[in-house]
């Protein structure tokens, strides 16, 4: 099934907001075999969202539209919606008592705009929005659908997933069975990998089919595969992830969709370890990345940001004269910092990244993008082992802060798993 | 002059990866006077890719692609550029010169995959890309230019912003003067600030526009004017601006599009303060937002991520009875927290976050997207005052972490202030 996604608001061609909600649909939806078809990006104008809706029902029978339904006075989707579909603009009493729920539960008070949300099309079915206060309009016409969403992205995620595509399963359903596997893929570049793999991709069946996703420093790749028989396409995947694993070895770093740190927590876990960060230049990234997983805490201590000389030595003991014979970024400062994390945190194992981010701060010996990397893991005995290494990353301050996160993690995994 | 952008690639409909690259282009030309009028979303396919670049010239005179342009095999954009705008596929020896030596810089040898992206249709000038091995092309019909760039949005951003929008601007250039000021506001809803703002909202004149960006816990206010007459646009701008200012008082958290972080570091960078973090339920995420911030060395000495109580207690110094008696989610210990950072770092001014951001960790008493902040301020006199306070969250983990982070920078703002 085909679905194409209008994404409506001013803000978004402005560049004031990133559009994620036509990727959390695609994802959502690919496992049941559903594409987007096409993505259009539209202004809050009357024009622009109707004739993007007319081009919408070229491509697909389904079409998604996400925001534009907030209650200032820019956003103008839901009149252009009555007038494509006809009907007239009433106020909804169930919306209305939805709205004030929901307001309610914020610990707001109504008021004369967010009332106005209560207002809508007498040709569209209301789908009660649990988590905002705009209402989901389902519009029918010629066995085509349009549900008009909101713009919030946890609001239609939230919404899509337990509601509107449930209802748009339930209305076309399709025979065809879909299987993926997933390989995260280290030590390699996108187009080293491509040439190593080249004769094995060159001869996948018709009904398997790869895709790359390269991310600084690791490389998603999956296998797809589409076909009547369920049993049969399993099958398949599952052989074809089999000899990716067999032809890549230890590059291959996890067998699922995971981030480098969900690999991290999951291997400190099965190694009964605790995980604690010394971070200068990714600045608390690492940590981020670790809480942004749900359990983290089992296994995550804690860690410093030592941004400043000054708290490196104090939280975590990095010798004066360590500092003042090689410098902040040095492998012997990430060997201290580390070995400092395990010693004031009582975690296990401890990874620790000074470097210069930039700007500013680079020299001839250090460009800009030089980042150290130190790994001190305690054995069972007490006593600390540590590796270190220097790499250079290219790009601005945000992409050196987000490789080295993705380094360190691995580096830390590859530690864990004797492989450095 | 309005432009239109095409973003290719199946990872993108696939929801793999999230398109920056649109939003970077509409934020740069925005003070230009330029504005993109739509943006097309669209897979690796000829038939679809054709059609895109159709839809595009019939509403823009300039069209900017991106991506579709990597060394694996299902990338074709080069070649339905080729088949649209005519010419053959050569290489080009001075393509082939600038991939070896980006290439060389990263530390890589030249493989096959790579070397083909120096073959390039006859029909287009070439744009040498710095940063990256795809060329840039810049192709020309009936007046009309499409240019196609890479997809990684670092080397997009870095060859737009410094060749290809400049190269725009002097083949085309518009009259119109263009002037926008921004205020961060704190304090208010989305619907809460419109109502009070309406009245003045009302009677703008047709040459100003205001725009509202809500993000969890501040609203961006942008005013845009556009006129002939800079001098007369610039003065009705800024006393709109002033208006504002006027209206709503200390809930205007800065006059300049900063984010809460760099709104922090300059007002910590004004009095003089060093800055610490001691994060619990945000895990790095505050100490991430401000080392993001270039030069913020000067400012943030560091922090701690005291995600076990053990850590709690060992590095900040909470007491286990405080932890006891309150539980870990409580101000209490958020103020033991922030004390116990300016403690162990030597900061003037730290900011403290414990709380439950799900989907786990919630009871009756204190459910998820419960937040505790403390904010300590050491004075001239070592004495350390300190004010808590809690909030409740709706979301996700990563929206309560959001969401928490804005609100620990914006607390810290206002104590030095002196408005908590």
């Amino acid at each position: 099934m085909k679905v194409s996604v209008i994404v409506i608001g001013d803000e978004l061609l402005l560049g004031q907001v990133i559009d994620t909600n036509s990727g959390e649909i695609a994802r959502h939806i690919a496992p049941y075999g559903w594409e987007v078809e096409d993505v259009q990006v539209v202004g809050d104008s009357a024009v622009e969202i109707t004739r993007s809706i007319d081009r919408a029902f070229e491509l697909s029978d389904v079409v998604l539209t996400t925001g534009g339904l907030g209650p200032t006075k820019d956003d103008i989707t839901k009149r252009v919606l009555c007038d494509y579909f006809g009907g007239q603009l009433v106020e909804d009493a169930a919306v209305l008592e939805n709205v004030k729920e929901v307001v309610g539960r914020r610990g707001f008070k109504l008021n004369k705009l967010t009332a106005a949300q209560a207002i809508v099309p007498t040709s569209c079915r209301v789908i009660q929005n649990r988590v905002g206060t705009a209402p989901i309009m389902w519009f029918e016409r010629d066995g085509r659908v349009l549900v008009s969403m909101p713009g919030v992205p946890f609001e239609t995620r939230e919404m899509f997933q337990s509601e509107v595509f449930p209802q748009l399963l339930r209305k076309y359903h399709t025979d065809i069975a879909i299987e993926h596997a997933v390989l995260m893929v280290t030590d390699y570049t996108e187009s080293g990998l491509a040439e190593k793999i080249a004769p094995w991709e060159e001869a996948l069946p018709p009904h398997l089919h790869l895709a790359y996703l390269p991310k600084p420093g690791l490389i998603r790749l999956r296998i797809d595969g589409a076909h009547p028989d369920r049993g049969f396409i399993k099958a398949e995947v599952e052989r074809g992830a089999a000899e990716l694993r067999a032809m890549l070895g230890p590059a291959v770093l996890a067998t699922a969709d995971l981030t480098p740190a969900q690999i991290l927590l999951k291997e400190c876990g099965g190694h009964g370890v605790m995980l604690a960060t010394a971070e200068s230049c990714t600045g608390g990234n690492i940590a981020h990345e670790l809480t942004l997983v749900p359990g983290s805490s089992e296994v995550f201590a804690g860690g410093i940001v030592s941004y400043s000389n000054e708290v490196k030595m104090r939280v975590l003991g990095v010798g004066a004269d360590t500092l003042e014979l090689n410098g902040a970024v040095s492998e012997p400062v990430v060997e201290e910092m580390a070995k400092g994390a395990i010693e004031a945190t009582g975690a296990h194992l401890a990874v620790a990244t000074s470097g210069i981010a930039g700007p500013g701060g680079g020299s001839e010996a250090k460009p800009v993008g030089t980042v150290c990397f130190g790994v001190a893991l305690k054995g069972a005995d007490g006593t600390v082992a540590c590796k270190t290494a220097v790499a250079h990353f290219p790009g601005n301050r945000s992409r050196v802060i987000d490789a080295s996160t993705t380094r360190a993690l691995i580096m830390a995994v590859k530690m864990l798993r004797g492989q450095l």
